[in-house]
């Protein structure tokens, strides 16, 4: 990659391989994706019935109460444009209960709760239909760690996660996912009007632009200022992808015979 | 190590002085810890609050409507002992709705909601209190994949995932932990009368001695047919250890750039 912009039919190919392979690998044939309505997911989608066919793609809507009808229709249009199977599953009967134990939770706790519930249903569909969870993370938000660990971030493999934003919004031009899905702001749906934009403050577009001198063109952060990116906005970014990595990690476990468990003991035929 | 006999003195200082050097470099100085009555989330417990002090460890009890009584109250004897703060949050309510939807369900995708639910719960308890969620998995466990991933095995650091299951046996003996737990057949509670080595056809003394001759010591296969090992034990084992792997490692994602994010990048300084 020489700048943001991808060759989208290379690209489509590379992730449905991934896919294929991975989850053939994995004595897999079928799939499930949690399906909000948003580009990221509808991309993922599209990756999967690619990989495996229409018939092998469970597509999953978990709407709450508080969720705009908007994000239902839209990840509606997905199931019918792809002519997949579909199940719509209200995360509100599970949610309602542990939010109303705490009148004083806050809408950030409220937002986890939710995302983590439908990691819940979409693991117990996937067991129920012996299709393994697709990811829908893209490579900013997986960054910045805009996601909710053991929720959203939650999947088996994920094609989309090293893909920026707007790359994702690329290749979707190219897949043909509808238009409405591709214009609209991305938001969370956690409250009514949320942006992901609005809440950090920040436009994709220019954070996608920064990460690219940075992680792909390895700049350095002087060349980032000389570019025009100012100080705060570095250091705004910065801060979030740091205090976000352990989202990137798995949790430290305290070691005590010094060395990592070597897998490959596990591989030795038995004779 | 020379054989599974630990330093229990020693252990616990090792595992104390991580859990108080992560925690405090997370910039936390606070843990949470849900307590099954079991004798893993016992020695964690103990562990914290070595670590941090009573005052500075939430105990959470989640009994779902067919836990046992027992595992209730082993879990208050591990509190009050402590004289930690502690809360009791059925899990019941939350968990229901979404069983009584799918009445097929079977035992094991009933027990991953559960373990899943638990997660949510410990995590929101987490952001309520500004405390760490402490692990709970031992490295036996860790191996054989028993735990559910985003349930009981979700954490935000694990002081006893190096100790195998008979090594935190003699642990929580040196800490004081109570003999009733210490006792009783290890058991995820999901149903009347399971336990953890009925359900899996296998003892944690037997499968401790065979990983310690492998992972710790390094012998081959045929040391431990020569040692008394049948090749079905060895080949369950392994098969187990495999097919769970997955539980061990990061979810994959497709890779187009061709290499890993550098996380330096984010710890520059932006002058």
């Amino acid at each position: 990659m020489s700048d943001l912009n991808i060759n989208p039919e290379k690209t489509k190919n590379i992730l449905v391989e991934f896919l294929h392979t991975d989850i053939q690998a994995a004595g897999f044939h079928r799939a499930v994706v949690g399906l909000s309505g948003g580009i990221d997911s509808t991309v993922s989608c599209f990756l999967a019935v690619s990989a495996l066919g229409k018939k092998n793609v469970l597509g999953i809507r978990m709407p709450y109460k508080t969720s705009s009808r908007e994000s239902l229709d839209h990840a509606q249009l997905v199931i019918d444009q792809l002519g997949i199977e579909s199940k719509t599953i209200e995360i509100t009967p599970m949610v309602e209960p542990l939010i109303e134990k705490f009148p004083e939770m806050d809408a950030f706790r409220k937002g986890n709760i939710m995302a983590r519930e439908r990691m819940i249903v979409l693991y117990d569909q996937s067991a129920a239909s012996k299709g393994l969870v697709i990811g829908t993370g893209n490579k900013t938000e997986i960054i910045l760690g805009y996601t909710t660990l053991f929720g959203d971030s939650a999947c088996a493999l994920n094609p989309i996660g090293d893909l920026y934003k707007t790359q994702v919004r690329q290749l979707a031009g190219y897949l043909g996912v509808p238009d409405v899905i591709i214009q609209k702001p991305p938001s969370a749906d956690l409250w009514k009007g949320q942006t992901d934009e609005g809440e950090m403050g920040i436009t994709y577009e220019s954070v996608d632009r920064l990460f690219f001198m940075l992680v792909e063109q390895g700049k350095t952060v002087d060349d980032c200022l000389a570019a025009g990116f100012t100080r705060d906005f570095i250091g705004s970014v910065f801060s979030r992808a740091r205090r976000n990595r352990f989202k990137r990690a798995l949790s430290p476990i305290a070691s005590l015979s010094g060395k990592p468990l070597n897998e490959a003991i596990f591989d030795q035929e038995i004779r």
